[in-house]
């Protein structure tokens, strides 16, 4: 079970890795641009990455949910695949983002589509892993009756 | 115990379906009042819409931390009906929120009980864990002196 | 193995618990300084304790990753002891941002060491499980010689 889930958590410690890196860019735009903590509003290049940084941490949670869901239901090798996919469409967006808002478009729209694959095969594991389990129970109930 | 976690992966892929929602009405808020990326400030109705889909986001892993300690150390099927009154709620939060700055109060109260009956269910499985560990472990070098 | 991973579950509450108090925190903030929501600027000592929340948020789902990953993989204990340096940070980093964004840095880079020596455990968990995988594979095929 630990072993079939190596896979997942090394694509997490990545998008940890990742996130890091974002942060970092965070850092070193607030000193390129002179905008101080607290302070998030800016010239528009700092809002930028500022903003993509933000959008990332957003939905990291989101990414390792139905990463984990779709490789624990469904299958560790397809869902980490996917999950190298998405941290890829990540990294351009956030330097698309950067260059201008409209460069954030291509690699969002591609982030999305990886995500949603995600959340499909999450949905697939989890339909056949209950049919799985009423279907033995089921058997098991017929098998009781001889 | 793969069984036993599905209607907490369940809950899970609703809780991330129920965020992508949120994004979408964000995005069409967007075109609606002409506020286009970075800038995350503009007409009060906009902002409203902002706002709860970032309330949401940030408390989404805290909800999916507690919902599966819930689950997994207490009771699946328990957690997993506070997991949906609680999306529930936040759904009436959205849509309060978006309306109006008091339109969101009832709702975000009532997903704020939920979360702390999560929070209580996961404190309470942890300590029966803990002391059926302790209670196993006594028996065991009891048994030991026979 | 449930029982292996108790100290992490606790760690895990304790972590939502000082989310939670940090929301607190920006809830009498809203008060104090007549800041309504859905506005998220104001005087400064608002935008400091509302930025510092914003960030502990931020960081959460990732504290939480890594957490699991280091605590799975290498050793809940030691995992376990981070985590608790971590929240302890986190606190002294929201009340010295709370009084000043000077009061931030300090805990600020404290947390991010801590950080680090997560991800740090997380990957060498992860690379001796993948070496022992692949050596229990290949003793399993030298004794088939047999």
């Amino acid at each position: 079970m630990l072993e079939e889930t190596l896979p997942l958590a090394t694509v997490t410690v990545l998008a940890v890795l990742e996130q890091a890196y974002f942060s970092l860019q965070v850092i070193n735009a607030r000193r390129k641009f002179s905008v101080s903590a607290p302070a998030t509003s800016g010239p528009p290049e700092f809002e930028r990455v500022f903003r993509a940084q933000t959008n990332c941490s957003e939905y990291f949670p989101i990414f390792i949910s139905v990463l984990w869901t779709a490789g624990v239901f469904f299958s560790p090798g397809l869902s980490s695949v996917c999950g190298l996919l998405y941290l890829y469409g990540r990294f351009r967006y956030f330097h698309g983002y950067s260059e201008s808002s409209q460069g954030r478009l291509a690699p969002l729209y591609f982030s999305a589509h990886v995500l949603w694959a995600l959340i499909g095969l999450s949905s697939l594991g989890i339909v056949l892993s209950f049919f799985r389990f009423y279907l033995d129970f089921q058997l098991g109930s017929a098998l009781n009756l001889f």
